[in-house]
């Protein structure tokens, strides 16, 4: 597996050990992580971190040029948040761990020109299915939408 | 002038004196200020804390009822970030200060049925002008556009 991915998938799994919403990210450029993260809504009661936010928050101030020759990653399929900071910062390329529990806004994306692949990867699949059957009201609170 | 709006004002002021980009915003829930902030690049060195995204931060964890019910106030018009947030979290009214020095992603929010209203308040327009003046390779790098 990817190793870049394999790291978004080791930041999905520390958020659920620590009873968090299982999203990891990471954010790439020329073969060096920027940042990491996870959802932080559990953690920090943060209603912004989600994982590809907080791979870009902990990635700091970059020049426009660093982020469109980087590549995102993310377990789970980018809600429209983090979409837009991925059209924001205008980030290329998204490497989508699932979007079977959940499909972002993978079309806004394609229609900008952004390269999106999705892996449908197993153990993402199951991160999610496990927290959602744990904590359906927290995910749905993390998504807008109501119990 | 609507005293939520001049709160969101006070807060670019706040950010302009502390040497930060001049974008304030403000969450209303049936007349109850949730939470309010402004741009934290300078600050606070994040990529992620725009005005709104700081407000709905600062407003803490709502259940999605809540946001569907309030309205966001904001001294420029909302980037792709801000625009996806408040999309996601299904916030149905936007009062924006003016969209002349920024022209965010309106058409995205009133495709998705959001209210947009637009004040083109000359106070917020100055602001945003002379931070620009200032500090261009700072707001550029917040738009994500190379210098």
């Amino acid at each position: 597996m990817d190793k870049y991915f394999e790291e978004a998938i080791a930041q999905a799994r520390k958020s659920f050990s620590e009873g968090g919403i299982p999203i990891g990210s990471v954010i790439v450029y020329q073969d060096k992580i920027l940042g990491k993260g996870h959802n932080k809504r559990i953690q920090q009661g943060s209603v912004v971190l989600h994982g590809e936010m907080d791979a870009l928050e902990n990635a700091g101030r970059q020049a426009a040029e660093i982020y469109q020759h980087s590549v995102l990653y993310t377990t789970l399929s980018p809600c429209p948040m983090c979409t837009g900071a991925i059209l924001l910062y205008g980030i290329p390329k998204v490497v989508i761990g699932e979007n079977k529990t959940f499909l972002g806004s993978e079309d806004l994306l394609k229609s900008h020109g952004v390269e999106v692949e999705v892996l449908n990867n197993q153990e993402c699949i199951d991160l999610m299915d496990s927290f959602i059957r744990l904590h359906p009201e927290i995910w749905f609170e993390d998504i807008g939408e109501p119990g």
